[in-house]
């Protein structure tokens, strides 16, 4: 009955997956004027992710890949990718998933009285706090309009959300759905890498500038997203069993390129990317009465694609 | 050892659990903070559910607990209780779960080309459009002095996140994590509560007046938050047997006083909810070494809690 079936396709083209994709199909078209702005676009308004500065976490339930941000992390990126190269998660654990909250992984033994911890190899076992770093000239910066409650401005830079304050001269990745940072200590720079989470509800902005954030999940967020809560304090499973464990996390340029999960990202410097964000901004489809004529920052979508085949 | 353990723990003092409680532990505390000022509470800051706008969704895997707000969508919850009184959702699905966005149930039939869908009894098929009602003197509203990005104001009415626009003399739910709405077609008078939905993912404000919001999930939100993706377009499952069926839903009034989950929810007009907010928006524990200062409708928690034994 169609005005019925309307009911699901309708409320559904108010999608709002804040950039992350599926599995199956990287960045679905979410509505009708998404989809015609992304068919639109220019082969030029993508980019590759760069196999250097990309993790996969390979689980029994299938691939994340996380793309890194080495300008707003550089002690922390570096570190984890020793970590990975030397293959100190293949076999740890996520141990934690926390509603609207996050989902953790590392190694389970540090949660247990007397247990050995795995070595760090040749990674640092502590990292000064990159919770905020110098603005550069490095740093590309396209300005949300939209205003912020959390930061004096916000934007995107090479397609990461991020937070900036020009009088302090600081800028930090934001703590959108999909972010992965670093865990830590009370002490601020007790943090190595080891220990890391993903953001898998709302956006807890609060802790923009109290962490490091390192990256986002660009592919396989479901992975994480679905995992069964813990149901110890904080979403710690109390169980080993109930851990999942870590087949692998490797960084991509070490593994085979045929083995490469190849995505593209689309730049957040482009006019397609602007034209996303108007028409996520003021969705002008049949459905809308009141379109919002604003758009928070973790509301607009950063399109990720499976790479063309040449 | 003590300093690693840290890195699990002190992640996890910052949660932003916006106010849906755990089926085992109805909010748990999620900061030192929090939880002193939850344990001062007077029992007078407390309210009990109200049966005859409580709806048990009862599932294979547990019981979701939605509290109705009728004063802001009367017509819908007074037909979702006719629906729910008549058993019409018993036996249906949950027929979608798209991540960072809903999950939503209803008759699955009516995705069927040609099948006969579920009557709906003494139910009206199609309802006005209640997606904001005038401000009436009956509404209760605690401010949010922090502002927002979607609502000339926001803040809280009888334990429901809300906006409104004392210009238009308007106001409105909104969709914040849990949030419970009703489906419906291009035609904004084409909902009738048979179609629900809730919010799993960073809150879609830009739903908001564009669509009738009935409640929110007070507990069980991880059954929905949990369910595996669909992997059809916008979430649908693509087969019959990838949905998971509704055992019932049923109004808390319906079932024997016994059989009730009995909750409490923190009065939103208290000095305590108060308190609550403050702290979340200046977070003072050892672990912090940069609050916030502000704080987002959706990030504060609206704490449910197990009502004591007389």
């Amino acid at each position: 009955m169609n005005t019925r079936t309307a009911h699901w396709i309708h409320l559904a083209l108010a999608t709002s997956l804040a950039g992350t994709a599926a599995a199956a199909t990287p960045t679905p078209p979410h509505s009708r004027a998404m989809a015609d702005i992304l068919a639109a676009s220019p082969a030029s308004d993508w980019r590759e992710l760069d196999p250097d500065n990309t993790l996969y976490m390979d689980l029994p339930t299938g691939r994340v890949v996380i793309e890194m941000a080495p300008l707003y992390s550089p002690a922390h990126v570096a570190n984890i990718k020793i970590l990975a190269h030397e293959h100190y998660f293949d076999g740890l654990a996520i141990i934690r998933s926390q509603d609207n909250y996050v989902a953790q992984w590392g190694d389970p033994s540090e949660d247990v009285e007397g247990a050995v911890a795995r070595p760090l190899g040749s990674a640092k076992p502590t990292l000064p706090a990159e919770f905020t770093v110098p603005i550069s000239p490095k740093m590309p910066f396209t300005k949300l309009p939209d205003g912020d409650l959390y930061a004096p401005e916000v934007g995107f830079s090479n397609g990461f959300p991020v937070g900036r304050d020009r009088k302090a001269g600081q800028a930090w990745l934001t703590h959108c759905y999909g972010a992965v940072g670093v865990g830590r200590g009370d002490d601020p720079g007790s943090g190595n890498g080891a220990s890391l989470y993903a953001i898998t509800g709302h956006a807890p902005r609060h802790l923009d500038r109290n962490i490091a954030v390192v990256g986002r999940v660009v592919q396989g967020m479901e992975l994480l997203s679905t995992l069964p809560r813990g149901t110890g304090p904080l979403g710690f499973y109390e169980k080993p069993e109930q851990q999942l464990p870590i087949t692998s996390v490797k960084l991509a340029s070490d593994v085979p390129a045929e083995q490469r999960t190849r995505l593209q990202v689309l730049r957040t410097d482009s006019a397609t990317f602007a034209a996303v964000a108007e028409a996520r901004r003021n969705r002008h489809d049949d459905w809308y009465v009141a379109p919002a004529g604003h758009i928070e920052l973790c509301n607009v979508p950063i399109p990720v694609r499976a790479a063309p085949t040449k």
